[in-house]
């Protein structure tokens, strides 16, 4: 069953690699059949070069296996939290690649430094609250998942227009449309995070204070992206 | 219409991604034929590996499509006014390479620590002011050039002696005789700012102070490459 | 003999170059036969593109060579001194990786800073103490097995717990069940030394102190993989 | 003439491009033939990727071109300069590699921090002095090379104990006993020298400042490797 969609997940986690965002068996790519309310995910614990499409295991929404032989990814349960509450996503990365893992362990928000960011995210991209205690020791992978949908409500964060959040200590989730662009958006937000210690490194020899991108210039870059009347790329 | 120019475009685009400069559908090479007035461009968010020299598109110093069945690079604007105003330049090249957009983001110039910026721009490598809120709201691209044209101008610059720019919270614009050499420049500033960056931070370790190339050691390295006894290279 | 430990051997060897762990002649793989109390080690100082896995040499654990036309790397005396101490193991890397320098030369613990590192050890890296003049001028590579043996009894950590330690002023080793997993360890803790360093500086810029894992995210990410209910991967 | 050399150094430069210590037409290596004399090195400004063996120029120790359609890299009287002095090195090689350069940028000597430097040189790599306005404005790149000679006589280093030297401002020289063990000389620096700034970098961290190798273990390792009872690597 849904032999498309885990060819193209089984192909998204391959980008992955390519990418450079993970290494061994980390990671992991997930995506959803909106109709069919079924998500297909990688695996847990298999190494990429070994991999084949056929091993991508169907979940329901509910954390039920409904086809194939291996263990899905121990992330399951966020992912699947994720797709209860975020509609309109239809696809989900999960890394521990360098720069975005840093920020996550430094436990800060990564600040809109320019526009790279602003082309890809309308807002800083958000660190979680940690788990508490209770909510490591219960069911941790669901509790990260409600964290991070806990943390856009507060902040009134879309997850529309922000496609990443950092998992205190951990590391990023990032999503999109389908596997691929959610593949993307975890290759952007390492470059962002790389982007954003390097120019904080550079401002501190100066003692600059004054970093931080405009709203105007957020906005802006943003908007001709991702708003109503985008002009980058083709129709 | 202009195949050998969209050939030689297209390459040099292909030589962004060789380089690392470049991920995803980021960053953009532009060529002028200074016969025709026309300018030859990447098409707007389309990927490398899948391209081709056909897809460049043709436009008018004015700003009108004149061939190309798609849209042009969305900086195409400030592509045409850098060509209106630095009368020699051939080709043009826009990235979000981490380094160079490190600097950018963090508001300042990059000094000349050293040889291997003096073998490249005979000053600093300026980061233009930041556009107002007007400036972002109106013509942006347009503006973006204009900004850049007013920077070289205030600070007396000449665009044949600084191949590279920074835009603010954005990223750089570098330029040469045609487009692989803008493509190497963009190449040489990113070493550069990379170098420069490390150069901060060994001597921030022993609260040195005396960093920056001595005039005469830049005049030298700058004249021996590119002076009028030029003595590096083959006639 | 052991011809299949030393084809074992031979290929993690070629794993550190693939992994960018080691350039020129530097690292080392070791694995031991337990039945044999042999150990099979890599030759000394010998490239790894005409190396082959008849060059490498078996010893048995009191250092005599028992087989083999080269010497066996300068660094076999701390291999065969954790061989003999720690009874579980059944590979060792010793490797000059960049970041895990780094701190063995900064002399200190890598500290448990997320889950990339939970996920790894369930303790800080240990640097050991540095060698007394007295014991880098006796046997120096013994002298280097015994130290580590020493800050793990002394510390109370386990080696199965803790797959890597920092020698002071010097570089890594790691170990595993098998020589796959020893050179799985050293990448993973390079990639631990290098996202720990970052992690400082991104909270370096805004005067975090707030920086190191809770113990009982610690416990839950080892345990999730390593525990006793460990659920991470297939049976 | 000298065929058999001009194919080694023509590797040898081929090698800097493997090893990722060059870009576009930097950087250069050269090898002397004892016995004649003569000295084979780049040509000025050639690509590497259509660069032949037949390009290498051959010149005399007093800067005469004997061979050649091309010019000897601008670099060559530093290289002559150092043939006459060091009197028994065999190859040379000059890269603006970037980690070198930043410590040459920043004006001050690798510190030995480690057993990695320890494996290569046996003091801290020594920054020469800033040239003169005069020392500029004159025969530059001979006076680059007397400075270099003057630095290792004041600071009583010999060549064959410490094969590398940061020009101030500038970068890199690195030598040994034929072009490819130069080459190797000058990765094996790029490495020191990026290790040396992260190790500062963690040790920065808390305010560390007990870094830096202790003399018995300097003298263990260098001597380990070089010394007269060396047993590294293979007889």
């Amino acid at each position: 069953m849904l032999e498309d969609l885990k060819e193209k997940v089984f192909e998204a986690n391959l980008q992955l690699v390519k990418y450079g965002l993970v290494v061994l068996t980390w990671g992991n790519v997930s995506a959803i059949d909106r109709t069919e309310n079924l998500v297909v995910i990688k695996p847990s614990g298999v190494p990429y070069d070994t991999m084949k499409a056929a091993d991508m295991v169907v979940m329901d929404l509910n954390g039920n296996k409904i086809e194939g032989d291996l263990n899905p990814s121990s992330d399951t349960p966020t992912h699947l939290e994720l797709y209860r509450n975020f509609e309109n996503i239809g696809g989900i990365v999960h890394t521990h690649s360098s720069w975005a893992c840093a920020w996550a362990q430094a436990g800060g928000d990564i600040p809109a430094y320019g526009t790279t960011h602003a082309d890809f995210a309308n807002c800083a991209v958000p660190c979680a609250r940690g788990l508490t205690e209770e909510e490591v020791n219960g069911e941790y992978e669901l509790n990260t998942g409600k964290v991070i949908v806990e943390e856009f409500e507060r902040r009134k964060i879309k997850a529309d227009e922000c496609p990443a959040v950092l998992i205190h200590r951990h590391g990023p989730f990032t999503w999109g449309k389908d596997p691929f662009k959610a593949v993307e958006n975890a290759l952007i937000l390492e470059e962002v995070a790389k982007m954003a210690s390097r120019t904080q490194r550079i401002a501190q020899f100066d003692n600059h204070s004054n970093i931080g991108i405009e709203q105007y210039l957020l906005d802006k870059h943003y908007n001709r992206k991702h708003g109503e009347n985008a002009y980058y790329g083709q129709k």
